[in-house]
């Protein structure tokens, strides 16, 4: 069962693992440095459906499928599912997941969904409640734009502190007693609001979020960014990602550059594929972490990663009141498996 | 730790109780059959802010707060609060519990989040995972009627069997060792769907969900409809309640006409106060729950409740789009606390 150590970091005893993991993207992402690590590259935006938010219900339940496949499991073999995305009331997971007649437990955690869903996961796997628990999340470029930003039809230019949400998804299959990547410990984050009030800035907004988790879960456990080959943020982007490392410097004395990698970074070739400060979305990190990750962990090129999956917790009727953005980062620590 | 009984239930072995809980209402609930149940009455709908949004916020806020004064815990005592709610992004919950500063995990359950909470809660807090959590949910008429149907403004007519959003919040506190209502068990639901598309009337969507929890349960575990002093729906209204009695004797054989109450026809006068099929929104269920329910089971008037919660996963867009209305419920079995 878990053992807490200070107030938001779990140690899990039983070894729940990733067993397998799946991620599926659109034709941008495919055709990004990591083009090559997913399962499925969607060539179609629209996957045959007729609106936005049914092609990302789509690529929520193909990324599911494959990961479920992979794992050799079948539906009924799953406890429960925990899921959720970025669309207004989560219809991206409800109408992907809804056929699949898994128990289902929704989150919401924006950005930060796929370390949310992890981590809830591995921590029911861990105390038995689920023997077999599925973590997942998506996220469509058109739905997100249409929702937060401006129909893509209107054209509308782009700051370069802006980010492109990933047209992506992520599942991974957790249970206990198989090979896989262990999810070794979950740190659970605060929501945290630096006053940001810049909705085409979500990496600034996000970067305290992720800041202060890592400072709190290293002051809790005693480790140092040494302990870990990879300190990895869902999708600070460029700019984002230099505030984290000053952040965490000027306030925590904490000094993360040799370990730092951003998911939305690492989707995208940033030169060459005008996605300005870099990728982000749920599916961002969920199919980056299902995919090139778990690869190089199950293959020991990283022996043990912190992912810090960070959330922007705004909506566009927060963002219309001139509200701030509050924003929330969740840590999973996955580790090689040691046979 | 959680003893899994069948797919979808899990007992509690280590007594999780609510050792406190709060519910705070509207003017309109205040002068409902249980008004003098409620922790506070706002007769503001405003209650002093300047957007619905934010007015649905401070109500929540209102209900965590309380409920921590009563268990005699501070902010720093929580280990997670587990929180959502029906606007867009849950931005109700988020700017109403930022700054307590306390862990926390979004979760997405449309009405039915009371019940998502406290399942999750009580796994979370039976396993050890935390010594302290916080399950809280609200709504508010006036920001759903403005995101679901339309602006108030407008004045448009409302369907006899529409239901009316509660303008309410309810917080529990969850914990180990302490007097109070014991969690005994908890089933998490599947998303159903029966084709209703609706959006006026959810009780009828909701219904086949609940009734699929309630038949699963009693499948999975062996136990009758005799075996509960009360089977409580979250806001079935008259219609849905009416129909789930239906679904249950045809396609289950299951008869709980004795047993059945709903939040939502309990939270109002349905002759007098003009809200059609009854009461409905996250903060309904959480407030009857959170007052009522848990009052009666204190005092032993009530000694095992099988609260299920149920919620209707569409959004604006989706039933825009002409989508049906999944649904989901979530049960929570309550008990006298055996002293």
């Amino acid at each position: 069962m878990p053992q807490r150590q200070g107030r938001q970091t779990l140690w899990l005893t039983n070894h729940p693992v990733i067993s397998a993991s799946a991620g599926v993207v659109g034709k941008k992402e495919g055709e990004g440095p990591l083009g090559k690590e997913f399962d499925k590259v969607f060539d179609d935006a629209h996957l045959g459906k007729d609106s936005w938010e049914k092609a990302e219900s789509a690529i929520h339940r193909s990324a599911v499928e494959l990961a479920l496949h992979k794992a050799q499991k079948r539906k009924d073999d799953v406890d429960l599912l925990l899921a959720g995305d970025l669309l207004n009331q989560c219809i991206g997971t409800t109408f992907g997941v809804m056929d699949f007649g898994i128990p289902f437990a929704g989150l919401y955690g924006a950005c930060s969904t796929m370390a949310l869903s992890l981590a809830m996961a591995a921590v029911l796997v861990d105390s038995g409640a689920a023997g077999c628990a599925v973590a997942s999340t998506s996220s469509h470029f058109c739905s997100a734009e249409k929702q937060f930003r401006l129909p893509l039809e209107y054209g509308g230019q782009r700051p370069p502190q802006a980010q492109w949400t990933a047209t992506a998804a992520g599942a991974a299959v957790l249970e206990t007693g198989r090979e896989g990547v262990d999810v070794e410990s979950v740190t659970f984050g605060r929501i945290t609001d630096y006053g940001v009030t810049d909705a085409n800035n979500m990496g600034a907004a996000m970067a305290p979020a992720a800041a202060g988790t890592i400072a709190d879960r290293l002051t809790q456990t005693g480790e140092s960014p040494d302990d870990f080959d990879l300190i990895l943020t869902g999708d600070l982007g460029v700019v984002g990602s230099k505030l984290l490392l000053e952040l965490l410097k000027q306030e925590h004395g904490v000094d993360i550059h040799r370990q730092h990698a951003d998911c939305g970074i690492m989707l995208f070739d940033l030169d060459r594929q005008d996605v300005n400060s870099g990728g982000s979305g749920c599916g961002c990190s969920g199919a980056v972490v299902c995919t090139n990750i778990v690869r190089r962990l199950r293959h020991g090129e990283l022996k043990r990663v912190l992912f810090v999956g960070t959330g922007a917790l705004l909506s566009a009727v927060s963002a219309r009141q001139g509200e701030s953005i509050p924003c929330i980062a969740h840590g999973v620590v996955l580790k090689t498996q040691v046979k």
